[in-house]
């Protein structure tokens, strides 16, 4: 598979999907939508009927589509008369209503009067949610370009910079390897800005759905890190996104300048033996809650129930989420998720533990659902890393 | 003014006009709306009534919104019968459609299906337009920041480099100055990874509503730096947002290793002579159109209308953007804006040339509308920069 032949299967399988649901069309007004079918992000509208050959219809750039689109019908965006006689006899065309802002819907509704406009998000996200060949390529891309990243750690971590000259100097060099820096996400009410650099207490509650939001630089950017001074025998823990050709790979470590105590590193120990647990269940059929529970008991029979995924009271109810061009795609290993696992499924795999007074600990690793279990993408030690201090 | 002064002086000046406009109360959702009325961004909605005590209903971190917000009812977001009766007697209730999810709308719709919703984008964007002393403080405060990190480009930029590696260098000391990355923008399908840092040409069409584009590391992200190199003689323009406590500050310096030829070189001068010129009528009465128009008629004037904000065929039709929690606030300096500036007003003002062949060039700098015209917050020489290599 290329990303030539991408496309055309990709929209193969979701008209094959609209016939059965008897939907005539959809309409993508998403960018990150538009470019999962289109291979181009510019400021466009995707139409692509039950049948028949898809228009991408671009407000700017015109050229820029045009020259990366894999798809042969492009046109620049009609004027509200020719666009309505576009849809002549289309009367039920699915959106994306997760992300569509009523304005957007509204606008669309005027111009097409006669059209029921239906929500397809689960549709949408469950078919983004198995990945080709190709795109499972583009995330071991991304897993090896940020491994080398968390390799350099021990080159620049040192106890009394701030959080924040931990998280710049990983950014740089995260930039440098050519991450993109657009982590997309699809829920409301999140946002995230690359990732987290954060050492000992503070870093625990916060509007992100995630075990540890960190503190941040204001309330108004309240995640990720601040500039509290990173001391000796903290545990710090660096969990960044990278984004390479829009695809995001999610990864966590562990270090410390010094020496963790005995509680924390039995934590981390029980993070790893969780992980290592779920990730040999990462198979095709696998029930998503059930791994989720997996999870769970293990960290209630360790003692760390409470920890686990969050600071008592506000734990996240999740052990590991899709990735791919969205942070939060589809399936996610929770309660309730009665979905099973199909082989092609990304996801980040993140046990984690958050003491108020000790700080976070934990592990992350991206992984692909195959028979044999979870294939690792984020290729590198899950060990912690000590930074002993020149003395 | 301070901070615990600004959200009771805020929630007045909307509450006189929710009277006015005869609604009931607005229900805030999207978390920056929320945060400029209340102080916390945390995940919640905010129900500021016509008359009467707000109420901050909050699902995470409950613990972290209590102590940072600004208002005094704040709970525990409801179950869906308790929400309900919160709402007896409402009728019609502002929202902002501009940024609501069909989703969140229908979510709301169905626990309040007696409410006539109504779009309130257009009144939230104009009270967000006019900036209190306090939040001019905070501009002013992000762009010594952001000055401090642009006047040490010279102690990094070498021609060789690549566009990527002048960005990486240029975000690791903003992240360290404190900035906090998050650039929130409000249009639909636009997004903004904190700035571009581009040479030559190549940069300049694609989706973003600017001048300059930047190609970007891929057709997923095709915003910003590239892996282009940059070579002795191009134009290398560097575009950077810096976001401290949520305000977001704009500018734009020029850079060259080695020196720039006439034609760029009389384009510069002519876009500071724009700058002069329109930073001088940014006083309150001044009809946003009107500055708009001044410019593109000096650009033309001085025979390079073709190339005034965009590539030729794709030129931005703005030279002025509010700036503020969001990159694009109101008023915009635009074709067909023909509201009047009002004092406290903040805008960046950036009029930029981009030649096919050459590159892009241009000045920006963020101002606040006062009598006596615009009051820089960027305190920064314009000159062009020549960073001579070593022989």
């Amino acid at each position: 598979m290329s990303l030539k032949n991408e496309c055309p299967a990709r929209i193969a399988n979701l008209q094959k999907k609209l016939q059965e649901e008897k939907l005539d069309g959809v309409l993508f007004i998403y960018p990150i939508d538009v470019y999962y079918f289109t291979a181009t992000r510019q400021n466009s509208t995707l139409w692509v009927p039950a049948q028949g050959k898809p228009i991408l219809l671009v407000r700017k750039s015109f050229e820029r589509a045009k020259g990366e689109a894999c798809i042969d019908d492009i046109r620049p965006f009609p004027r509200s008369k020719n666009f309505a006689s576009m849809f002549e006899g289309q009367r039920k065309i699915g959106m994306t209503f997760d992300v569509a802002p009523v304005q957007q819907y509204n606008y669309y509704k005027k111009l097409l009067p006669e059209v029921d406009f239906v929500d397809i998000s689960v549709l949408n996200r469950t078919l983004r949610s198995v990945k080709s060949e190709w795109e499972v390529d583009r995330l071991r891309h991304a897993g090896k370009k940020i491994c080398q990243v968390f390799a350099a750690v021990p080159s620049f971590l040192q106890s009394g910079m701030r959080e924040i000259d931990l998280a710049a100097e990983f950014e740089a060099r995260l930039r440098k390897a050519g991450g993109e820096g657009y982590v997309r996400m699809r829920a409301f009410n999140q946002e995230l800005f690359l990732g987290l650099a954060v050492a000992g207490t503070g870093s625990g509650s916060g509007f992100f759905d995630g075990a540890v939001t960190g503190k941040g630089l204001s309330p108004a950017s309240p995640h990720g890190a601040s500039e509290c001074v990173i001391e000796i025998d903290q545990p710090v823990l660096i969990d960044y996104t990278g984004v390479f050709d829009g695809y995001i790979i999610d990864m966590t470590r562990m270090f410390v300048c010094g020496q963790l105590n005995s509680k924390l590193m039995n934590a981390f120990n029980v993070a790893c033996e969780i992980q290592a647990a779920v990730v040999a269940q990462l198979q095709p059929g696998a029930v998503c809650a059930d791994l989720f529970d997996l999870a769970t008991e293990m960290a209630q029979a360790a003692g760390l129930g409470d920890y686990f995924m969050g600071v008592p009271g506000e734990n996240a109810k999740f052990v590991g989420h899709g990735v791919g061009l969205e942070l939060d795609e589809m399936p996610v290993l929770a309660q309730g998720f009665d979905q099973q696992l199909i082989a092609g499924q990304t996801i980040a795999i993140e046990p984690k533990f958050v003491f108020p007074d000790l700080g976070p600990i934990g592990i992350e690793n991206t992984f692909v659902v195959t028979r044999s279990g979870g294939e690792r993408l984020t290729p590198l030690s899950d060990e912690l890393i000590s930074v002993w201090e020149p003395v």
